[in-house]
C-alpha cells in the first residue's frame, strides 16, 4: 500500500521546535530539516545542501536564513541560495525542495504532496495542547515497524480486550457490542457503547453507573482522535449523542502516526480530561497518561513482533474479520486518495 | 548447500520449556512457536496468527489452547482456529501450519519435513540428560554464522590440535594417527586411537598409561555424539572395541546444531562421565564442561571470522584435504537426502 | 567513482605492527592480514586460508611463517603453502594472493594493484614520524562514510571557515584570498596566503605580524601533506616561496585516508612543528594535535551526516563551485589513473 502524499504529517511538537535550532526528521524516507527562524517563522526543506548534500540540519540559523555549516551556502526561507562563499554569481536554478509547513493544535505539520495543493483545511480537528478547555499530557515513541501496522492497530480497537488486558481499565468489556463504522471523505468514525457500567475512575461517587460512549475518528494519513463521554444509563438507547452532547466534557486521546521510513514510525500522542472535570483534572490527566504509556508499550512490542513475522513470511497474507471493518474502510480511502494524488 | 528438511532439529532443552509459556525460535528462517499446554502436551506452530501475522509466541496458553493476544484468535493443539472474537462463523480452511514435535533425551525436537513423513525412529541415539547412567552438564550458545560451518567444524576434528591447543588437554596429540571414517545411511562415524598415552584426568593413579579411543557419530541434520573410552595398552592393536566394549563407561559429549537462519546457528551441548566413573564423577563433569565452554568459545570466534571472510570473498572456494573426509562423506549424505526429501 | 588500485595505501603505523602479531584490515572491501615475522620482515596476504577461508589474522606466526590456527595450514612469506597437517603432497597451485607491502615515513603501505607494477617511488613524500627534524604527534579514527567524501573534505579547505569555526584558530580568515591550484601527475597542490596577520600561537612576541603561507599537496590515493610557514610581512607579494624557503621550519599535518569498505574509512594523521621551532616544540605539537582532534571530530560528524543524506537521496547530484577546483582536479587524476590501471 502506498502512502497518501496529499496530507499533513505531524513532525514535531510546537513546544519542542525552538527558534534557530534546525531539526532533522525523515518522512517516507525523505530527509527533512524543519526550522524556526529568529522571528519565529517555520520552514521545511529537503535536508541536503545543494552543494554536496551535507545535512542542513547541522547548519546554523542566521536570522531568517539557514547556513550550511560545511562550506557555507546560505538559504532564505523559500529555499533559494542567496550566498555562496567565494562565488559572485549564483545560478538561479539553485533552489531547495521545500515542504509546506504549519503549526496547529500544538503540532508542527508538513504537507508531503505538491506545494500548490497544500490545504490547511485538511488538518484534522485534533484537540490540541493549545486548547484552553483541556488539560492534556503528552508523549511520543518510535516503532521499529511500518506506519501501516500502527494505523491498523488504532483502527481495530478489538485488540484492547486482549493486548491491554493488564493496562487499560475495563478492557475486558471493550467493546461490549459491535462498534458502528462510518466512512467519510478522509476519515473513518468508530462508535461504540458500554451500557450500564460502573463509572470507574471518572470522579463520580463509587457505585454510580452510566452508559459509556466512545467515538474514534481516524483521519488520513494517520491521525486518530478518541473522545469518551459518560451518559446517564439509558442514553445508549436513544438515537445517540448529538454534536452538542459530544462538544464537552470529554476525555480525549489524540494520536499522530508518522512514517519515518518503511520500517520506522514515530508516534505522538496526548491525552487528558476537559477542564469541567473539576478539581481532579491534573490527576485524571496523569492517570490517563500512565495508562497510555503502558498500553502503547504493549502495542509496540506486538507490532514490532508482527513486523518481524511479516518480514520472515513475505508470502503470508492477512485474513480480515468483521472487526477489521474500520481497517478496510480506511484502506479504501487511502487507495482512492493515492490514485488521485498530485505527486507519487 | 540445502538443509535436510526430513530430519529432527533440536529447538530447546526439555527442562527449559515450561508449561503454558510459549517459546519463540526460528529454524531455517521459519518463525516457530513451541508450547507446552497445561496438561504437558507439546505443540509447534508457524509463529504467526492467521489473522494479521502477530506472533503467537506473544500469546497466552489457555489450558490446551493458545490464544493470540493481539485480537484474540484461539487455536487448538492441531492449529485449528476455534474462536474469533466477534465472529460467529470460522472459515474451515483456517488452520495454522504445524510441525511434528516431540521430546527425547532431554531435548525438544521438531521435524521440518512433511508431517506425515515424520519418523521418531530417525532421532539420533543421543546420551540424554535423562539417562540415569550418566552425569551430564549442559550449555548452549549462538553463533553468528551458518550451520554448515558449525557442522563442518565438528566433522573435522583435526582442528583440535590447533584451535584448542590452549583449552583441550592432550590436544597436541590429536589425532595421533589418521582417523577411520565410515559412512552410514544418515551419519558419519569417525574413530581414532591415541596409543600408549598417559591417562590424564581420568582418575587413574598418576603415570598409568592406556590406549585412548574416541568414536564420533555425526547424524543428520547436525547431531554429534562423541564417546571416549580408555583401554589397556595394546587394545588399539586388537580388532577394535566391540559394541559391548563401547556400552559403558564412557565420557560423552552430545552436540546439536540448529540453523536459526542462514547466518545464525544455535548450538546445544552436554557432557559428562558415566556413573561408574565413581566418586569424582561430578568433578569430572565440571571439568569436562569447563573444557567444552572454553573450546566452543574458540570455535565460535574462528567460525564467525570464517563466515565474515566467506561473505567478503564470495568467489573463493574451499580446498578440501584428506582431513575433510568426514565432511565430504557427510555432505554426500546431505545431498542425497535433500534430493529425495518430501518438501523443499 | 572507482578506486585507484595502482597506489600505496596506509594500513597501519609502523610502531603499531609488532612482530609475530598478525593484524587484520580490509582495503576496498578486501580482507587483508598484515604481519611482521620474527626477523621483522613484512608480508601482506589476502586474509583467508586456502583450505576453508578461515581468517589468517587469527593465525600464529612461527618464525618467518604464518600458521592458520584452524586446521594448521602453514604459509611462507610469499604465500606458498608449505605444510598441511596429515598430507604428504601439497598441490603446487596452492598459493595465497599477496600484496606488496613496505614501510616508509612511519607508516605501513600496501599496493593494491598488480604486484609487478608496484613502485615504491610512488609513495608520497610524507613528513614521517621517523623524520628527526620534526616533533610529531599522531592519531587515527574511523569514519562511517566512503573515502571519497573524506578526500573531498580535505581537498576543499573552504570548509574550515564554517565547520571548524570553533576549533581552528583564525579559521574565519581562511582563506583570505582564493587559493592557487596546481595539478601534477598524481597530486593536486593548493596554496594560499594570509597577509599581514597576527602570528598567533607561533612563539613570536605578541603583536608581531607576518604573512602566513599554507601549501597542501594531496596525492593519490588519499595522502595529504599540509605545510604551513610564517614569512615576514610582504613576502606574499614576492614571486612566492622557493623550494629552499619551504624546506624548513614548517608546521606540518600529514593525513592518510584508507577506504576499508564502501562505507567505512580509516583516517591516520600526524602533526607537529619543526625542531627549529625551539623550546616550545612539544607544547606546540600538543596544541596542534588537540586542534586536529577537535577538527576531525567535526569533520566526521559532517561527513557521516553527508553520507547518510547521499544514501537517502541517491538521485541528487553535487553542484560544484569554484572552491571545488581542487576536488575537480583530483578527480580528473583519479579518472585518468583508474582508466589506465593494471587491475580492476
Amino acid at each position: 500500500m502506498s502512502y497518501v502524499r496529499d496530507a499533513w504529517y505531524v513532525v514535531a511538537w510546537s513546544k519542542d521546535l525552538a527558534r534557530e535550532r534546525p531539526f532533522a526528521i525523515s518522512v517516507m524516507n525523505e530527509p527533512i530539516v524543519v526550522w524556526r527562524s529568529q522571528s519565529g517563522a517555520l520552514a521545511a526543506f529537503e535536508d541536503r545542501c545543494i552543494h554536496r548534500l551535507a545535512p542542513l540540519s547541522l547548519g546554523r540559523c542566521e536570522g531568517e536564513r539557514l547556513r550550511c555549516m560545511y562550506h557555507g551556502f546560505l538559504y532564505d526561507r523559500a529555499g533559494h541560495v542567496i550566498d555562496i562563499p567565494g562565488e559572485n554569481r549564483i545560478p538561479s536554478k539553485m533552489r531547495l525542495r521545500t515542504y509546506p509547513v504549519t503549526e496547529r493544535h500544538g503540532w508542527v505539520w508538513i504537507w508531503m504532496g505538491a506545494s500548490d495543493a497544500a490545504d490547511e483545511g485538511l488538518i484534522p480537528p485534533v484537540i490540541g495542547t493549545d486548547d484552553p478547555e483541556y488539560v492534556l499530557g503528552t508523549g511520543q515513541l518510535d516503532y521499529a515497524a511500518g506506519a501501516r501496522l500502527v494505523n491498523e492497530n488504532l483502527l481495530d480497537l478489538s485488540h484492547v480486550r486482549f493486548l491491554h488486558a493488564g493496562s487499560i481499565p475495563m478492557s475486558a468489556m471493550w467493546p461490549q457490542e459491535a462498534p458502528e463504522f462510518t466512512r467519510n471523505e478522509r476519515s473513518v468514525r468508530t462508535e461504540w457503547w458500554l451500557r450500564n457500567t460502573l463509572c470507574g475512575g471518572s470522579g463520580e461517587s463509587p457505585g454510580t453507573r452510566c452508559d459509556f460512549y466512545s467515538c474514534s475518528d481516524f483521519y488520513v494519513p494517520g491521525i486518530l482522535i478518541v473522545k469518551d463521554k459518560l451518559f446517564a444509563v439509558g442514553a445508549a438507547n436513544s438515537p445517540g449523542p448529538t454534536d452538542a452532547d459530544l462538544a464537552r466534557p470529554f476525555t480525549v486521546v489524540n494520536h499522530a502516526v508518522t512514517p519515518l521510513s518503511d520500517r520506522r514510525t514515530r508516534y505522538f500522542y496526548s491525552t487528558g480530561p476537559h477542564r469541567d472535570y473539576g478539581d481532579g483534572m491534573e490527576r485524571k490527566r496523569d492517570i490517563l497518561l500512565e495508562i497510555a504509556e503502558r498500553a502503547f508499550a504493549e502495542d509496540r512490542a506486538m507490532i514490532e513482533g508482527q513486523q518481524g513475522i511479516i518480514d520472515s513470511l513475505p508470502r503470508r497474507r492477512f485474513n480480515p474479520t468483521s472487526n477489521d471493518r474500520g481497517v478496510l474502510l480506511f484502506n479504501e480511502i487511502v487507495e482512492k486518495l493515492t490514485d488521485a494524488q498530485t505527486t507519487q
